[in-house]
């Protein structure tokens, strides 16, 4: 049996563009001579199409479009998933669901049966669960579908929840010739290691082969890898299709192959991440043009470099926008970096508009000390000139501040948390430096001076981030552990030996700034718990 | 047998606080020499606690204070609802329970069964369903305890979904003599009369009184009207707890009481919603002041008029912050509207800024026409100085948008969408009229001018809304068919007589203003579906 895995990038709620897609991908398959195409979960509407579900005529077309893909699978056999309405009156009437498809007959649904409600996901918000088993007979073989979720269970490897039902030892029962998934998996930095795991241990346990076809590319924050692969009956990888861009894999189940052996190199899936999550949000949206302010420092740096490989460097304009405060070897190593990169970069000094500002409420200001207030100001005013520009020439602002400056909030909010993208709020200052220096590693493209200045906001006299917050690696470390992993602040503090007081102070400090993150852009994901989506905590609380 | 229903106004997260407030409660009660306390669901920790239930400590301390609750229950049935962790290994090792405990014993839990996951709800992130039905033997009568949407299937009144299973006809078999519920159900408009219902049609069925204790307070966007009460098991409303503030109902089962006659007022009930999620939002994270730019507009004055009932004329500051396209009426009817409230009213002009950023962006806009640029550099000219002020006095600036605004994107991000809290986000054009009207039922407060003169931006020479906008009866009418009730586009616009074109229109607009609702101040939900919790859609999609 040959199977191709159509691992496409579907577009969220673009029924026809999907579906144009997946005609188009069984034509290729049929030229290929194979016996089954297998394409990811929830390829008709893309993943997560969200509160779409709830919509009637949504799904009526989705049912029309079903048909469409039954009408054109002559001799072959067509594995696609989508969300369908049940026949019984469970609870909420839509299954996610693998349709099973031959020579123009539609077989039947395998519907899913864990439906992952943590972190990310919502899938009881929108599904029923079934645990009903069923087994395909095509082309001589036994054949047994699941979906995404359905083969974690077996491994332990759900991180937010874990389930009473094992899909796969269900199957074992039944004992398929092949087990075959439908992903809709997203990136995080540990899931590909975690996903091939889930797949080496169902094979292993069903000692039948294991084909699993994931979606790729954006879709607002989340970011998915594609990386769709085969393992054979012993648990090992055999194939595996292309990280971060659309691919069509074919398997050939009765040739022997050996062992493929793999070696992910993270900084550079989490900068393929980035540049394909960056690229999708402008082009599903129909946008272009990319505005950032360029300031000296090592974020703005970095969103500039990813900008200019998902979007072309002419389109990509940078804002030099010093104030009194900002320092000459800042602008200078900004413009080598627009030079490095090829980028335009347009010189708008903020003095004017501020002096106005500081003129104009100086009466009201009277007698009371400078504060954080002036320097919000400048933040504020050069969100402003970004803004106008983005308005005026149809380019979207793209924001540059990390996670640990999300969580600290340590940013201005209206100012330099102005834009339509978080490209990098979900990497910590310790991953920005990282990935910055990865990005030099055959050659400067970030000036040295960028990556070796004392982090600064530049909205005081000699201003050092170090004035207010404590050193990143403490930051980070707290960060991760409470955010991540859920650890506790004492158990935190004791495994690095920080003061418990220092770590508390952190805690609280990243819970008092949800008000501002709650007003950030979306930002693209790729820990395994972003403060965008995912992330639910009450703004008002009394807790920490 | 007497009952107190304590209807208390919980902080989330802060459980002294909470347990404190219980402790009181059980104080109170027994020195009414009543035998039985019922509290609301999930008081412990106030509802919802969103991913605070996913943190081990959390959960180690609500436990702590239910032993505290236990110890002072002494001669006395205490009924309280709290997240418990549970003893078998299902999904999520979390139940939403109501712990039954009686003469300082905890006799033991009862679970709820059906766990609301739509909308605003999120129940099945966090907690499993139990189905097990138990019954209490308390001063010889047979109680039947049940938390929240248990009692809601019943009368097939849940909106978004529906269940197999339906615990009143479970407890219909074991016969009990009180059906005790704990609440904590969020206001919208409709939600008291469905309320009644539910608790009416389970006493007829179940041939016993219903007593439900629900929560007050207001939550971040959810506010929580109490009105807790008690129906006879005729189904007839006998007695009933105010609604928007804290109150201890006390009933007597065995005095016979007559029928209660309970008009709701919904424009005073709005209004009142609107005044406590605004007080609590303020009070409940430490902050009193509020600040807010008097435009001369309806939005404004109305915001203006809550905010003073919610935290005293004294803590409200507006800002008259006129530009060259300002009305002299518009001013002198804010100046009016101060006065009559009695608050406070600065004058900055924005000329000056707004002119210094012209200056500066003239070169790189020449011959380029005037646009929605330099009308959005006036609004956040303005959202700036509020900022300002806002960081300089620790005052919250309140965000005076509506929900047909926030529909149609008819305002500008970083501009008059600045602030902490959406007031009337919630609240269609045509709500914030009727409001305004009902504020004026006695007397002029609202000048007649504000709501008179035909909205405008007042941001271009004789701008109105209806330049670039449908009338609001239009784009009201389809917000709420499309956005609340979820009805298909065609269907709208065969029931208002509408041309397709102008409510696809409409809904594509919707849509395409999703990127801004995103970075919009949380606001107060009174609708059965507010653009803020509970409304998930993609921003990038292309369905629409």
């Amino acid at each position: 049996m040959r199977i191709l895995l159509a691992q496409i990038n579907p577009i969220i709620g673009d029924l026809e563009y999907n579906t144009q897609k997946i005609l188009g991908a069984i034509e290729d398959a049929k030229k290929q001579g194979v016996d089954l195409i297998l394409f990811p979960e929830m390829c008709i509407t893309g993943y997560p199409p969200e509160d779409f579900l709830l919509l009637h005529d949504f799904i009526d077309t989705v049912h029309e479009k079903l048909d469409e893909i039954v009408a054109a699978s002559k001799e072959i056999t067509v594995i696609v998933g989508l969300p369908r309405r049940h026949e019984d009156k469970r609870e909420k009437h839509l299954c996610n669901s693998a349709a099973v498809i031959h020579n123009q007959k539609l077989l039947g649904f395998q519907d899913k049966a864990l439906l992952p409600t943590y972190d990310i996901f919502d899938e009881r918000r929108y599904f029923d669960s079934s645990q009903q088993i069923k087994i395909w007979d095509i082309e001589g073989k036994t054949l047994a579908v699941t979906v995404c979720e359905d083969i974690w269970q077996h491994s332990e490897l759900v991180k937010f929840a874990s389930y009473k039902y094992d899909p796969i030892l269900a199957f074992k029962e039944v004992k398929p010739d092949l087990l075959l998934n439908l992903s809709a998996s997203p990136y995080s930095r540990t899931k590909l290691q975690k996903r091939l795991a889930a797949g080496s241990n169902a094979a292993v346990t069903l000692d039948c082969p294991v084909v699993l076809c994931n979606q790729v590319g954006g879709n607002d924050s989340l970011i998915f890898d594609g990386y769709s692969f085969y393992v054979g009956a012993d648990g090992v990888l055999r194939q595996m299709a292309k990280g971060f861009e659309e691919d069509g894999l074919v398997i050939d189940l009765e040739k022997e192959m050996s062992p493929l052996s793999f070696e992910q190199d993270h900084h550079q899936d989490i900068y393929r991440a980035l540049v394909l999550g960056l690229e999708d949000y402008f082009r599903k949206s129909g946008f272009s043009q990319a505005l950032i302010g360029l300031s000296g420092g090592i974020d703005s740096a970095l969103v500039a470099c990813i900008a200019v490989d998902a979007l072309g460097k002419e389109n990509v304009l940078t804002l030099n926008m010093p104030s009194r405060y900002s320092s000459q070897e800042g602008i200078n190593d900004a413009k080598q970096l627009a030079k490095n990169l090829g980028i335009e970069r347009w010189d708008i000094p903020i003095e004017k508009p501020f002096q106005s500002y500081l003129d104009l409420l100086g009466p009201h200001f009277a007698n009371l000390p400078t504060d954080a207030t002036e320097e919000n100001l400048q933040a504020r005013t050069r969100g402003m000139i970004l803004m106008a520009i983005s308005n005026k020439f149809g380019k979207v602002v793209l924001s540059t501040g990390n996670k640990s400056e999300l969580a600290m909030g340590y940013a201005t909010l209206y100012g330099d948390m102005c834009g339509g993208l978080g490209v990098i709020s979900d990497l910590t200052k310790r991953e920005v430096y990282s990935l910055s220096k990865w990005i030099n590693r055959k050659g400067e493209i970030i000036p040295k001076g960028i990556i070796e200045r004392p982090p600064s906001a530049e909205l005081r006299p000699d201003q050092k981030d170090s004035d207010t917050l404590p050193p990143y690696e403490i930051v980070d470390n707290v960060l991760c552990d409470y955010v991540e992993e859920h650890i506790p602040p004492k158990e935190i503090a004791e495994k690095h030996g920080y003061p418990l007081k220092v770590v508390l102070e952190l805690i609280k400090r990243i819970h008092a700034n949800e008000y501002k993150r709650r007003q950030a852009a979306p930002g693209l994901r790729i820990s395994e718990k972003a403060f965008s989506v995912g992330y639910r905590f009450p703004i008002v609380q009394r807790w920490i």
